[in-house]
């Protein structure tokens, strides 16, 4: 058995997220069926970061193990072939036996993209949140910077989140405009489930004055779900990059979509 | 009866291009429809520049008539209510009675986006045409300059173009390269059928190093479609504005599609 890890990208519109279950079309099936026909034998993957529905991927890293001989080439090319257009490798590595996307996984970054118009967009729809009244990118920033750092991030995950601690370190939050989007970055060691949707849920409020700017620190000092904001749409939510130890010296990631 | 001017995007991606035709999803019947229903009678459409199937649209400019009392505001959210989610309006502006979206256009700016990378993309598949041998970006550039000004585009045009004359003034062509991506910026007074796509076909010829620089000078040279190169697909191509006299002010083109 050998160890391989791969990055993956792919358009999450008409996937009901990255885990496997039996009814509904999701990236996991996918990417094991392909990498299955190309080992010509049974593969189970392993992801760094599990993304909900209509969440896109740029960056998302898996490992898996295989007892088939197949180049890294001969595993990126023949999977690309087998996988469906809205899913693809992106490069493959030959790792050490004990790598684990998910563990080793470092930080994390994932982009929100906004559309802030009055009007919607047909070219971008499926690309990004659209928010039609205008938002204050800096006040947002400012407001965002409440949540670096380590701390209890119960307020922001979701009721079903199964995750063992609600602590979580914050490396950067970063809001700026471009034109007629605004970009939310963020970076953390890891992430509760819909925690970056429901920070993007709160950061909206603000920046269209509906909420003070002290709401963020205010919700993440109350450590209630209840009391935070809505769970913005996984559409405009794009996991960019997934950070490993420079011993492993994966390719860079491509950069964060821009519109 | 008031003439209106609107300016349109689209994703070209399920459409059989702009012209309406019976048996196949096109723009224009998707548009006209939707203004009919807000007028709540018949409306019809002239657009500045017909668009093949697979090509977008960030900035296709039409005109119409309607003795429907709507203002420019009602056609804009009327519209967009009734379109599907691939096609909508950006403005609506009321318009002299003598407005000729195609006469009157001065200029059309297309840009073609080729996706350079030795693996394919899940997220850009209907944004860009991939070309996976490495492209001289430069080169293309300097070879493109030859069709700069008023020339006889016989061998950049379809069999099937149907205008009088193949003679048309290319304003600027530039070619330039940004990150895993090149960039095809064309703009002239009009284009032939196929004018672009044709264009691109040989640009990434010589991009590519099957073909000298001197070739897309020399294919013009010749007149003669059959000498030309092949027809580049229409999913990276993208009518970006449309450019009328100052007298119109119509509201300022969004930004070219970047990646």
């Amino acid at each position: 058995q050998v160890r391989f890890a791969a990055s993956l990208e792919y358009d999450g519109t008409d996937f009901y997220g990255w885990q496997s279950q039996s009814h509904a079309r999701n990236v996991q099936d996918c990417v094991e069926k392909a990498l299955s026909a190309v080992a010509a034998c049974r593969v189970a993957t392993v992801c760094a970061g599990r993304t909900d529905a209509g969440v896109h991927a740029c960056g998302q890293v898996i490992h898996f193990d295989s007892g088939s001989a197949r180049t890294p080439r001969e595993w990126l090319f023949g999977a690309n072939a087998h996988l469906p257009a809205d899913v693809c490798l992106r490069w493959v590595r030959r790792t050490a036996g004990d790598f684990h996307a998910r563990t080793d996984a470092l930080r994390r970054h994932y982009r929100y993209v906004i559309l802030n118009d009055a009007t919607r967009s047909a070219l971008l729809r499926t690309r990004s949140t659209r928010v039609h009244q205008p938002l204050d990118a800096r006040l947002m920033h400012d407001a965002a910077q409440a949540l670096a750092g380590e701390h209890d991030f119960s307020a922001y995950r979701s009721a079903g989140c199964r995750s063992k601690t609600p602590v979580r370190r914050v490396e950067f939050v970063r809001v700026h405009r471009g034109g007629r989007f605004v970009y939310i970055d963020i970076c953390a060691n890891a992430f509760l489930q819909h925690m970056v949707r429901n920070i993007a849920g709160v950061l909206i409020a603000i920046g269209r004055g509906e909420r003070p700017a002290g709401w963020a620190a205010q919700v993440l000092a109350g450590r209630d779900r209840r009391a935070g904001g809505v769970t913005s749409p996984g559409t405009g939510l794009y996991l960019v990059a997934v950070e490993y130890g420079k011993r492993h010296s994966f390719p860079a990631a491509v950069a964060a979509p821009q519109f």
